[in-house]
């Protein structure tokens, strides 16, 4: 027990001009192999494990700002979002409609295809760049190519990924028989002139933690699919099954969501295609790894602390954290959560607009306590319109945050990209202030933490937690020692971020980060194994990610190039609340601004065969 | 760690044609004077402290409950209200308008007055009957009398409860000079013709954990004044200062609101009326007890648990629970809560009504995210119509819980009324079945009580817990054994039990019971001294009141009679989301069938003198 109290000021009366940058430095040790094991024995034993979980909570200030200190603010347990100002030059999409119709819509937002764009593309002559949907889409209508065909190379690619000597398993349930079968019908209805939407034969990864029927939902572990059967498809997953997708399987992840890199000792780590002896970044390790490798146009991820963000940086891929409750989340492992969502990884922002078109629609529930704006999107079909609108945005930089990561590299070439889009748009960059990043860093494994302890605990009942890997039984040692108190200051301090997001949200449109504070770690070899707990890596992949996720603000990471390894970096587009149209237009422009692109060392080519 | 993991099937497909009634038994020893105090000593000892709590939890399923079971739903933080259909017969107000024009448009909700009703009230011979707000307005502007010589009355009254052998301080602070000031400002106002609104002139309490300036606020605990100042009213209470209420001081109440009874060893204990050896319940002991000794014509409770509803009806007088977040709680202790609400006690249906729409409006946070209905009242100005309305109204109850009471007076006495009210209006009383009526409780005690510890947890850092009551320092105990995953898991329940709720209103307009499940309880000797911990009791009190607290809904407690010993007994209304008109209507029909009345031991007539 400590003896001070703190009492902090209103957020309101907080004087902005005299907030000093101090994101908090996170203390722990990096272990891995069998140190990690000794040590997780050491966190589960009943009195030294409170002991040590409160000696780090102790050195991160935790309890300080949780227990000690009177946080005038009530809480906000979900994010409770102000009325918002409507997005100029965007078209509305019916969430209730159907799925294949907002595509359609989807489609009409964006410039006219030209199928010539990609005559070239695998000369090496031009640059690099990924299949999108519409070219499949082209290629299928124009019979240059079937589902079918193209699932035999899709099948082979995944196979092969899984078989090589350093196995990088993307997905951890396939099933070839049900792909080649999707493909089939798809490939009937192409022949028949009925494809159902422009997604009709695209291959898409599904999340370990969101349910395809008929696989089982693992979430990467080894043993809730014991305990939890899958009946049906969740409902996102669902909508794309209704525009003709073919769902390729469930990809890797990190165990549970509880991690940033993807470290997998149960299935075997998923590599970063344009390193294989680097990490994808995670949770979502193989829906980001399966779209980087040309493999799947696309991936449905999930996003409680940058998971569709993280490994999308990390890998060269666009990645869209969307609003909190503009998708439903019913059918995936962290339903119920206060912070997270169902997002979607693909190689370009028109195929992300496509993806979010089909998937969106809140919750029956959420309508009620959230009461979301209309989803739509930004009409990029007229150049003239879309040029205008983009160039009166203003965005948010904060400049010590901004400037805070592992390498200058990350944070140079994300500088690059915003000076050339202020020239080339004549938009603002405003400088802005974030206060109590700390206590948004706290305030959000609290949270997120709590939520997964609750889910877990009947299965703590009967043991399954010594069935996690090493890294998640720390993380749960971790989350099973906060009150309930805690969580309730951690919502105490939810409203006073919120509040200082929507103060900033006044005076700009959007706030522009790096999206990670490193490009993509190196694996340990005793990682592959033991698996590794390195909060200090944790801290700088998740340093810009948090306000997505706390606040349940849309973001997107966009890649801009690449650091001096060739590895990716991504920019981070956080918007206003259901701003995702803002937020898309802004990615897509940033997007078209880029200089270099790579073609990643695992690249598979399923459209034309490798 | 327990060895079974219980899976409840989905809300939506429990069989409620097989439910039972199981309201759990709740297990605790009844301890009070010195045995509390070692008790106390015993549960806050490190290792022994956690195993008698411990012990406390598992003999009543908390744990079982919480934490070994899997709970489908996702968690409901605060109550989530869905769209309801408007009510009829009503007068809407504006709640962002003047308290003063709000008040005025209750009084034309109302019956025309008549002063010749009241004008032979001290007569033995006819029944007893409380002044109402209408019969001191009516003075006033008649120059029957004036505030002034009213607050003489108001301050003998006060400081003789004080001073008498046996203290029953119905207020613990108290300014006789500031009740003169106020007075002789509404006093002159009568005089010029310019009262300011039909509560010019009345005097009212506010319970000691709501601000009202310069009064301290100290929930009856003897430290928060130190570490807590108050600048300036509660939002509610400036509504009525704003109309010209005399507001005479802070009331006594149960410490931080944390029992049920209005056992106060600080400042002492609050008696009943009717009996003054008896409690009056809690924990807004004095607000309910200044309104039934006659002294005030109403006082501002909080209701969290019953804490409006238990006195009223213990004492036999009128409270009402608002909707969750119907008013603006700011400046109360509990501020922030997701149980707790600010609500009138008063000796009538009419003066309820009047007190509610002075002080009725939502804050702007909730305006955002509970997405209030219009406020309104019943019209009971035309006797026809509001006949008519009321006749097409469907009360719901559930015989196994409403006949499980402490002495069958009084569901008997409730029973009675009912037959009353449906021969009269022609009303269908349909038979209802509540499940889950256990869970009900523990995920209401675990929300209150952890986000009690959250805004406790500053002050425990100083020291301050140790000089809380005994019964305190015991429900802290429980309370700060709660774990985050506890808290989001009784989140979950709640939101079953408001999908079971919902699905109620679907057949039902309103859910009756009786108020309490016993009639106020004997003070023990040494409860005066040490305080006491009767967790039975508890039960007793708070067996039907939980549903408005935990789910925010409108609740109202009518006195219908009183039992042999002649203790006042309460009929309770449960309303639909935000349909404080229909609960208002009803309990003004209930109130008018009602036969006994009682003028309490103590009353006090401060219009006439006594």
């Amino acid at each position: 027990m400590g003896k001070t109290r703190i009492v902090m000021l209103p957020a309101s009366e907080v004087d902005l001009t005299k907030v000093k940058y101090d994101p908090g430095e996170i203390e722990a040790p990096h272990i891995t192999g069998l140190l990690l094991k000794f040590f997780v024995k050491l966190v589960e034993m009943p009195l030294i494990g409170s002991l040590l979980i409160g000696h780090l909570k102790k050195q991160n200030k935790m309890n300080q700002m949780l227990r000690d200190t009177l946080i005038p603010e009530p809480p906000m347990f979900r994010p409770e979002f102000p009325p918002q100002e409507p997005e100029s030059g965007v078209v509305f999409l019916k969430e209730d409609g159907k799925s294949e119709d907002r595509v359609e819509s989807a489609v009409e937002c964006l410039p006219q295809y030209d199928p010539a764009s990609n005559s070239n593309h695998s000369s090496d002559s031009t640059p690099f760049r990924y299949w999108k949907i519409r070219d499949y889409a082209y290629s299928y209508r124009s019979s240059l190519t079937t589902p079918s065909i193209v699932a035999e190379h899709v099948i082979s690619a995944i196979e092969g990924f899984s078989n090589k000597t350093s196995p990088t398993p993307l997905l951890i349930s396939f099933d070839a028989d049900d792909v080649r079968k999707q493909a089939s019908s798809s490939t009937q209805r192409f022949q028949e002139g009925k494809p159902l939407s422009i997604l009709d034969g695209i291959f898409i990864a599904i999340k370990d933690d969101i349910d395809l029927y008929p696989h089982p939902s693992n979430g990467a572990t080894t043993w809730l699919h014991e305990l939890r059967s899958v009946e049906k498809d969740a409902v996102s997953v669902s909508k794309l099954r209704s525009c003709g997708a073919i769902l390729v399987g469930k990809a890797n992840m990190h165990e549970l969501g509880m991690g940033t890199t993807g470290v997998n000792p149960n299935y075997g780590t998923a590599r970063n295609p344009h390193d294989l002896d680097r990490y994808t970044g995670g949770s979502s390790s193989g829906p980001a790894a399966i779209v980087a490798s040309g493999i799947c146009s696309a991936a449905l991820g999930t996003d409680g602390g940058g998971s569709v963000r993280i490994p999308s940086s990390l890998c060269g891929v666009v990645g869209l954290k969307t609003t909190y409750g503009r998708t439903n989340i019913k059918g995936a492992l962290c339903d119920g959560g206060t912070v997270e969502v169902i997002g979607p990884i693909a190689s370009s922002v028109e195929d992300i607009m496509l993806i979010y078109a089909a998937i969106l629609g809140s919750s029956p529930a959420d309508k009620i306590s959230l009461h979301p704006s209309v989803p739509c999107l930004p009409d990029l079909s007229s150049s003239h319109e879309n040029v205008s609108v983009t160039g009166s945005l203003k965005l948010g930089k904060y400049s010590d945050w901004f400037n805070d990561v592992f390498s200058p590299d990350i944070s140079n070439k994300c500088d690059d990209i915003l000076n050339t889009f202020s020239e080339t748009y004549g938009c603002k960059v405003v400088e802005i202030v974030i206060p109590e990043l700390d206590q948004m860093r706290t305030a959000h494994v609290v949270s997120i933490g709590s939520e997964a302890a609750a889910s877990l605990s009947p299965d703590i009942q009967i043991g399954m937690d010594k069935k996690l890997t090493l890294d998640s039984r720390i993380n749960f040692a971790l989350f099973n020692s906060f009150t309930a108190a805690d969580y309730v200051a951690a919502q105490r301090l939810r409203r006073r971020i919120m509040y200082y997001h929507m103060e900033i949200f006044k005076k700009v449109d959007v706030i522009v980060t790096p999206t990670t504070g490193m490009t993509a770690p190196v694996i340990p070899k005793t990682a592959l194994t033991y698996g590794e707990s390195n909060i200090k890596v944790t801290g700088n992949l998740m340093r810009f990610i948090i306000a997505g996720n706390l606040l349940g603000l849309p973001a997107i990471s966009v890649p801009v190039g690449y650091d001096k390894e060739g590895l990716p970096i991504g920019l981070q587009i956080i918007g206003r609340p259901w701003a995702e149209a803002t937020v898309l237009r802004l990615a897509a422009a940033f997007e078209g601004l880029r200089v270099e692109t790579k073609r990643p060392a695992s690249y598979f080519d399923t459209l034309k065969g490798n």
